[in-house]
């Protein structure tokens, strides 16, 4: 479908320094998905986490996430991001509905909720069920499948950039499956 | 599920002037189903009706429905039905969320927007992917899948009992596709 | 609206030996409401728990929570049980949408998420913002205001009965606000 | 809560230079608010549309609309424009729950649903309850009442720009009242 649209082979790509001039002036538009299993009558039964060593060094885990780009509808992006960061055996069940779980405001001022040192960023936070093999691509390092109760320890939670433990609580809260 | 938790073989099966009793003097618990067929990006491109003679012997169009029973969750008795209606190769998607995509009050009086004459019957509606075969059971004489346009034609709504034509049409508008 | 529906001075109200009869055989319908203060810009700044007796004498928190009658729309029942628990002068803004933040299913069987030991009750749960003055009615003993940080200590969500602290903790994230 | 959070007076306000750029370049974020009036018990009683004279000079149908600027919440943004297009007495009461009703997303391109000739924009789309008087300021001429009968009339929604009447009758349904 984008490919329709958009006369130029890559509008959406942005060199560095648009990208630095865009994010200085401008909150940027993201999705973000955090992959599950479910169980046969749809319940949630683990929750996937990627595993990225963060710019600093330190082991982070991560959502898939990423920026929706001029031309690109949410759904195209989100399944973009989605086979970048799963690869694509995935079969990700794409969302009915285009209306998030949640909307994440990242800011890169101290004090809010959710921080990026980089970017005023919006993210549309959509919950994934896939049923394919994983295979974490680019700088992920692994996928981490794990049960609604291991997922809301704590620890587990605070390994995650940018107060994400908090989005992963709301999720899981969305769906009915937090301890 | 059930059947660790019921000690009666099936005690959410009431007879007749039971079930004639509690109408009178309880709201009942209804869910009730909108199949649908989804695109590769999830987006909804077929919406599913059952075609069934009314009990006056007109043709009507209906959803996916019946009651929720004793011990026996939203997620058991919505399975439960879509099989029954749809039978064993339908392939249900249920819902990671056990929050339904809408709320419908039927009312035995005049006046209200949703009407059953036998009953006041408060039912959670979802909008459930189906990847399988449908193949009508019980009293349903058949399954038939029409666009988004055409399910939202002021004739086709007009066939559904009870109001639940409007019911259909805020289940497309909540997927993003209400024309 | 009740009134004009219900030949019956009050239908809705079960003798004793009636609700036990239905209790054994029918899943009830519940309203909760989970009392919120908005700051300026509609953001939650306090929740509203009712300090309670229980049965057996020790204290414990609840919500504002009721059983829908014959011929009452949730609304009507919403709005009934918000006065009964928090008096006539709590000015509570009703939902515009009639689809609950969250839907908890209580079992009287060891093993599921919520508990009540007396039925199987579906429950319809809402966030209800408040702005007037709340006075606790019935037999709760009073209404404490806490910040969301408060309400969310593992040993406040713990003093609730039947798994509710989960059922909070699921609204405060539905808002945004799990910490 | 801006002015803490931004060292520059106004750094989200781009000269026409900038905003052209980006708007060749990337999505750019949106709210959007159907402004309506409740009922005692929450219920959807009006709904009100923006009057405005097009740059072509045709009369066109609005909703509360406009930009999320860098360092802002999307409840700042959503209070701004509210103000701009409705005057500091319309008393909105903003979401507690940052999940939008519905994410519209308007292309430059032909064939997408919702459309605007100088973008792509993703806009959040909530319901606002205002309780207070409207006086349409900037380049609104009036504010109109409707009931949710004649806002859903076909000739109505075919009065508002860019797809904007499937939104209102998306939003209706949300709220359960789309006919």
């Amino acid at each position: 479908m984008s490919s329709t649209r958009t006369p130029d082979p890559n509008p959406g790509w942005l060199s560095e320094e648009e990208l630095a001039a865009f994010r200085a002036r401008m909150p940027l538009l993201y999705v973000e998905a955090l992959p599950v299993r479910l169980g046969g009558l749809g319940e949630v039964t683990e929750v996937g986490l990627l595993l990225r060593a963060s710019n600093e060094g330190a082991m982070t885990r991560a959502l898939v996430s990423g920026r929706v780009m001029f031309g690109e509808t949410v759904r195209d992006a989100l399944f973009r991001h989605i086979e970048k960061d799963l690869g694509p055996m995935a079969f990700p069940q794409l969302p009915a509905s285009p209306t998030p779980a949640h909307v994440a405001e990242y800011f890169p001022f101290p004090g809010s909720k959710y921080q990026d040192p980089r970017q005023h960023a919006v993210s549309l936070v959509f919950v994934i069920p896939v049923t394919g093999t994983c295979e974490p691509r680019q700088d992920a390092l692994e996928m981490t499948w794990m049960s609604t109760e291991e997922v809301s320890q704590p620890d587990v939670l605070a390994e995650m950039e940018g107060g994400r433990g908090s989005l992963v609580r709301a999720a899981l809260a969305s769906m009915g499956v937090l301890p």
